[in-house]
């Protein structure tokens, strides 16, 4: 099972609305007479490309697979009737299939008298598709909150600039978590102050190959010379300013995982609406004493009723040209404390 | 000269307004014949305490000690002269000493005939005595600000409550900071408005038997049966509103670490006056969106004249007791990036 999270964590496979899945076949000595992964949306199933490799080898095989093969036709056919055709002979998974479209593939493998067996990793296999898992148990996407404060939370000065409160390392480390997630959401409001690009970009300032989709929510006119309809990268507005229905639209369009980088207000409408599953603060060594706010009301008067989210990891970003200082990542999770 | 910074940093010497020495009597060999430490203001200087315990066998030794030995009558006669007396043969210091008025030691010494050097561990000498160092440097206080805030910059919420942005584990790491200090400082605003002890306590919130000065200062009268004037420690109201006048006024009472936890209008007079020396940030994982700022107006209108200290270390003070969340302390040294 080790060996098949391997091969489902394989580097360089794209992301995209699928999990991430990795199949091992052994022959009844237990030695490995195939393997295969998922290699994202629209390519084989982990179990398919292991079977293909296998050809008539596999028949007689146990499977070892991360997660329940899929019982339902997608963009490819169902795993448990692959496995079954092949004359497979016993099926071993870590995770359960959570997403109630295509759950089922144990029963159906038990039905046909194949050998289920389950339990082993679920922690790791779990964690490997944590934004998968989440989105489709949810059904909703998972919503990564993103902001850059001075130590006195304050996100620009009293005259609105602001480049840069983060320094570049913290800059570049937002790239790279822009680039695992498939979408980049702001308001139309950002869109009109600081007209972003919202791509991803390296360290030279280029755009990524694959781009998570922009997309900006609100219901005023947008002008569309702004940047981020520029051809860097698919654009969607939205015109809605309720959260619940731009997550709903979202889901609809097959997205998992919304960067939200809009500023304060729309930030605390999805706080407020409980829409935050992760929050990720770059904490600038500087003080200002004075500007724009780098969170908005929350309507909490008193200290009671603070909103305290769990800290998961505090990093220190060194500066790699030695030259700015160094910023602090804190990401949180909700959560009473 | 390592084992005399050794015997210089003894624990449990208190802190008062005299540096940290040591002094080792070394034998033509260079076998130890005696060695001394200071034990704090009115007892004897490291090298009259090396002395004493050398009694006859001083003669012809080298000492080495960390300061350059003084030159004046303080509370203790001149070490020099003490040195001379008792036939010391070599002495090898290793930071020269920085105070005006009982420095020339080493110059006393070579009119006497005897061989001196210098130059050894002089960093680390000056660290150990780093507050004392930069105290009779620039003739004032050394001064550290400490802060708490959440991570949206607020020390409080709308309706006032504060009790507790930070955790506990932050309080306690507070009170260690300001058992190394001789002076804590707030404002009269601070005193009507939170009624602080201002005092450093234990983990039983129980006072320590040795207590910095409490300090206010404003021109405002107040009310005698404020906290601040209990007897845990021994308070001082200095009338004035300008921070280089109490600097000067706190070093004249032989004060050389400031600890200020005023609020936020203290320290941005201290901070625009440059009187800044170090600050201390309790960042708490919480968020209130609004409320009061933990940081006063700069006068900073733009993000070029941003205030942008350095940053010499980064914690995370994780909660000993489980319940509470880890709050990360950031302290930095004022100076441009």
């Amino acid at each position: 099972m080790l060996r098949a999270l391997e091969l489902a964590a394989t580097p360089g496979v794209p992301l995209g609305p699928n999990p991430r899945v990795g199949c091992v076949l052994l022959d009844a000595d237990g030695a490995t007479v195939a393997e295969g992964y998922h290699r994202g949306a629209g390519t084989p199933h982990a179990e398919a490309d292991a079977l293909a490799r296998a050809g008539d080898r596999a028949r007689g095989t146990t499977a070892v697979v991360t997660l329940e093969p899929c019982n339902h036709h997608g963009r490819t056919g169902p795993c448990a009737q692959a496995l079954i055709d092949a004359g497979v002979r016993r099926v071993v998974f870590a995770q359960s299939d959570p997403n109630p479209t295509a759950a089922g593939g144990a029963d159906t493998l038990r039905a046909a008298g194949i050998q289920v067996e389950s339990g082993l990793l679920t922690v790791e296999s779990g964690l490997l598709n944590k934004v998968w898992t989440f989105a489709v148990t949810h059904r909703r996407p998972f919503v990564t909150w993103k902001f850059a404060t001075t130590l006195d939370g304050r996100s620009a000065a009293a005259d609105g600039t602001s480049r840069w409160v983060s320094s570049p390392a913290a800059r570049h480390d937002t790239h790279r978590l822009r680039a695992l997630c498939d979408v980049m959401l702001v308001g139309t409001n950002t869109v009109e102050v600081d007209d972003p690009l919202l791509t991803v970009r390296d360290e030279h300032d280029q755009p990524l190959a694959t781009q998570p989709l922009r997309v900006v929510m609100g219901e005023r006119e947008l002008d569309p010379g702004r940047r981020i309809f520029n051809g860097d990268a698919e654009t969607v507005h939205l015109r809605t300013r309720d959260p619940e229905q731009a997550l709903e639209q979202l889901f609809a369009r097959d997205r998992q995982h919304v960067f939200l980088e809009g500023g304060p207000t729309l930030a605390a409408a999805f706080l407020k609406a409980g829409l935050v599953d992760e929050i990720v603060v770059y904490v600038a060594p500087m003080l200002l004493g004075a500007g724009r706010s780098a969170v908005a009301d929350l309507g909490i008067t008193t200290i009671a009723d603070a909103f305290r989210p769990r800290v998961t990891d505090v990093t220190v970003l060194d500066a790699p040209d030695g030259q700015s200082e160094p910023n602090v990542r804190i990401t949180l999770t909700p959560g009473e404390s």
